[in-house]
């Protein structure tokens, strides 16, 4: 008997349905490794084909020259501009605003070859580094009401370029994903005085079975209701609203907790494309007792499109079995 | 200058950014026509590859042999099924139902060669008879909150199958994309006392550049804050909430609409992969004063996959461009 899961936190519906696994169509994704590519904007020795970083940390060398290991350059296309009057307009029942904001990449490693499954931690650990300073920099503007980090990786991603890179957008309203979040949080909070992240990981700590992987720090878990088939979220144990307001020991324990996660994808999956966003609290609210920060990882895998624009998630793979097929795959 | 819109019924932010246009990586989407296929479970002949119908309009013929001209079958891997009871089970902060309900595929012609674009009128019509039929008798289980249609076409929407069709799920609960936009429309009714869709109908015809057809029965429209570029919404003119009460007259605009619609984005985007869904009252709720059936269509083009779990869309045309567009094209 398939299933219909809601989620504690969005009060969204999910069909979980086993069966349709038998489906020859589900599941053919393998990814090639990254190939060397003479053309590649991210590669080391190419800073010219960039914009002018923004932020890097380097072993040396000038801005915009090689010596970087992580390096935050804006979007050479840009959705939002940062410069400009935050005006609102009407016409009619519509409503606009300016686009205001920023678009950047973050350059994960000057290496064409690796991704986050084969980089160090502590290489990954620079990444979230860089995360947590442009979240920090770019929320003194006040005109930015939320910064979105999020990484495509892979063909069928959405990725355009296969070097490995995450994406930054900050923006002048607050995404209704986030605010629909923040809202159901807000909910469970009225209802029962507390944080519904912090009761879902006591709940799936003593349950085990849809836990991935948990170091004390960080725990990875297929959440109860996933959207997608191996669906992963890694949530901090200890209440935190604010990614970029953690301590360092907290940020080497997401990096440890995401390189096992891909890793595990990877070997179990054939290396499948994926996306990866980070949930975290608007600069400019007081959610801090009751929103948990939290990223979300989302393999895309062949799937029937049943999701687009409907509404409506068919998940065919349940995340008991996600988690334990990515808690006891040998890597 | 970019843009973010704000949808007035989901108060979904979109960026409208026309200059990502300019990426060569946008619009790619070719699509072939359909080829004969001698294994198609939906041809004309080859009834016995399917569940036995649950509905056929027919020239003559028994069931489940040819003579039909539009059949209804149940899905063949189904998501949900019609037996069972509708438990709630809790565990810890978690809920969930049984996977009761239907999955059908209404085959829309016997011929593989026909598509929505090259179909008759009168041969749509009949489809759109078929969904109202279906939705009407499903209504009647008490245990059906909603009965979502929907159509995945062409490579990239979803389609596994070529050979025209569209697809129903008549599910326990109400999906959040409908819960979300019945909310929506009750908050501007409590705030402006009319039907936001009447609204916008009202102030789009006034304005004309986002109008792609329209008949008096029933208008097609570029909506303000389109998530994706040639994204079209019809729309009933005189208010309905549901599309399976409506007059003859209107299903005959809805099939021409369709058809023109679909007609135009063939010419202007080389035959794009799209989805369509129907959104349409529950048919348990009392929401006839400010809920308005519509059909929302989303061409699947090539593009950065930001909106993937992000909630962020990142539209690179402008709906009055894509409007435009889509008026003038020679057919």
């Amino acid at each position: 008997m398939t299933e219909l899961r809601k989620d504690p936190v969005s009060e969204r519906w999910v069909v979980v349905a086993p069966e349709r696994l038998k489906r020859p169509t589900d599941f053919h994704s393998a990814q090639r490794a990254p190939r060397p590519d003479a053309s590649c904007p991210f590669c080391a020795g190419r800073e010219a084909l960039t914009p002018p970083e923004v932020l890097a940390y380097r072993n040396g060398g000038a801005p915009d020259s090689p010596g970087w290991r992580v390096r935050v350059v804006p979007n050479k296309f840009p959705a939002l501009q940062i410069d400009g009057s935050l005006a609102r307009h009407t016409e009619g029942p519509f409503e606009r605003v300016n686009g205001v904001g920023a678009h950047e990449v973050i350059i994960e490693t000057p290496d064409h070859a690796k991704t986050l499954a084969t980089m160090e931690t502590r290489e990954i650990e620079e990444v979230l580094h860089a995360f947590r300073k442009r979240i920090s920099d770019l929320k003194r503007d006040e005109r930015v009401r939320y910064v979105l980090i999020f990484k495509n990786h892979g063909h069928g991603s959405g990725a355009t370029l296969e070097h490995a890179h995450s994406q930054l957008v900050a923006l002048p309203v607050v995404p209704d994903v986030v605010r629909e979040e923040l809202d159901g949080a807000k909910r469970y909070r009225a209802a029962h005085r507390s944080c519904v992240f912090c009761d879902v990981i006591r709940h799936e700590l003593g349950a085990g079975r849809r836990i991935v992987c948990e170091d004390g720090d960080v725990v990875a878990l297929a959440p109860y209701a996933s959207r997608f088939p191996f669906e992963t979220w890694l949530l901090p144990q200890r209440h935190g609203s604010r990614f970029e307001q953690e301590p360092e020991s907290v940020c080497a324990g997401v990096a440890r907790a995401i390189k096992t996660v891909v890793q595990r994808l990877d070997a179990a999956l054939e290396s499948p494309p994926y996306n990866f966003v980070l949930h975290n609290a608007p600069p400019a609210e007081e959610v801090g007792d009751f929103f948990h920060w939290h990223i979300e990882l989302m393999p895309r895998l062949a799937r029937g499109g049943l999701e687009s624009g409907t509404g409506l998630y068919i998940n065919p793979v349940s995340p008991e079995e996600a988690a334990n097929i990515l808690r006891t795959v040998p890597v």
